[in-house]
């Protein structure tokens, strides 16, 4: 970016550096060094903007820059400072790495947050999420989270990346408005000391039904991974162990599936109308 | 298949007619034309023989032909008239279009099963999916409807396809648990009009909360599409319509999650030893 950002440019090569650049942002690797991440979708980037981010990059077909939502995300990106690229459904198709791509994307900067800068007074509930390994329940778990208005989801220790594709997807804009914290599993054990509520681990052994704890607010619900569950480790640092009971053939849920029955178990959002 | 079928064969060719067969499973009309589909894995295997089922064609890596579990599957195969293939690395990749292959990988025939092949008094829940679209969904509410006991999934008018190798995949072993029915809307209406117990949708406008229903079992539950809900006419037939609560941005939950938020807000299986 630098001295080059900002303004309207009309691109359509492929090998035009920023939209190279704009393709590689499907590699971690890229995404850790420019601090950079991909978005798709005019309904995506408007729920970044009511949270107060606007795009670095925006990509959008020449034929749609008189449409009124695409004036609303170009002002957007220009008044923050950023690049506009008008470009062609090659140019998008390749960016998003789909056949039928949508007609605007956009690259946001990633705003990397630790433990420490949680406020477990914030909100009823938060999720943990430990060694948490696909992208896409990653993405489900933050839509749900935004869903019961959590303050948080927590990724502990070698975990997929939540600014991947599939992950910013599957989020359908929640990842705009649901703060993601990392740290390890010292900085998760450290956190725990101090939370002032629950902190609820799921584990085959509790005998507690989920729904059934007398368990304090703010609630930080704690989630194993895919293949293996929570650590012993982390099961130690739990206040409560809880189960969901299951029958039939499945020994498991989805995790993003066990995530949300946890969640609407524990920290079921309250809504006016509902009887 | 027919007259060379049966028995145990060394092939490590991709241009093998049954190799090829196999690959061409990964279509839809493939699917169709054979009546066969793919599942992969040891543990989705044995679960299908313990659900009754025994696999057309067992495809394993040669290196694992002594395994224990290799020889339990294969014996399962060859008394069912079945046909084993030892193979190497390739070829199983090729199969499951997979850089990392399961050692094991067999193709099954689907059962065809429409909703006048439903006993309501077989479960106490049943869930539909309207024109479900995401194969990775109905693979995970399969998974799901497994885990409360639900009696089956119904797929109402066009639907992604369930015997595909994303939903196999994503069941994890339920789809040869869990009975899937398929029908068109009017099939769907003709069944509601004599179900015994309560047809539950979800919309918007409802008022009455998801978990607070006088509604007597067997419980339908009927979800709508990852787009637009269900429709007025099934709207219609519906007995019971209640709404999950959600805060924040978010304006929906995935299919997956709100699935299976209700059937464990409706029907959570009992357990023993959960207090």
């Amino acid at each position: 970016m630098a001295e080059e950002a900002g303004g309207i440019r009309e691109i359509v090569s492929l090998t035009n550096p920023l939209v190279k650049q704009l393709r590689a942002l499907h590699q971690r690797k890229e995404r850790r060094e420019s601090g950079l991440f991909l978005a798709e979708g005019a309904r995506t980037i408007v729920e970044a903007l009511d949270n107060g981010q606007a795009p670095e990059i925006l990509v959008y077909h020449r034929d749609g820059r008189e449409r009124a939502i695409i004036a609303r995300l170009r002002e957007a990106c220009l008044a923050a400072g950023g690049t506009c690229i008008e470009t062609n459904d090659t140019v998008l198709a390749k960016i998003s790495r789909k056949d039928n791509p949508q007609s605007v994307v956009a690259a946001f900067r990633w705003v990397e947050r630790g433990f420490d800068a949680i406020d477990p007074d914030s909100a009823r509930v938060f999720v943990a999420l430990d060694r948490v390994r696909d992208p896409g329940n990653l993405g489900t778990v933050i839509r749900t989270a935004d869903a019961v208005g959590a303050g948080g989801v927590l990724l502990i220790g070698e975990t997929c990346d939540p600014a991947s594709v599939e992950a910013v997807r599957a989020s359908m804009g929640s990842i705009f408005a649901v703060p993601v914290f990392a740290g390890s599993e010292a900085d998760f054990l450290a956190l725990c000391g101090r939370w002032p509520g629950a902190v609820i681990g799921t584990a085959l052994p509790a005998t507690t039904h989920y729904r059934k704890t007398d368990a304090p607010a703010p609630h930080l619900v704690v989630m194993g991974n895919e293949q293996a569950g929570i650590t012993d480790t982390i099961a130690g640092a739990c206040t409560h162990l809880v189960r969901i009971p299951m029958v039939g053939r499945a020994d498991s849920l989805n995790l993003a599936v066990s995530t949300a029955v946890m969640l609407y178990g524990i920290a079921e959002p309250e809504e006016g109308g509902l009887g």
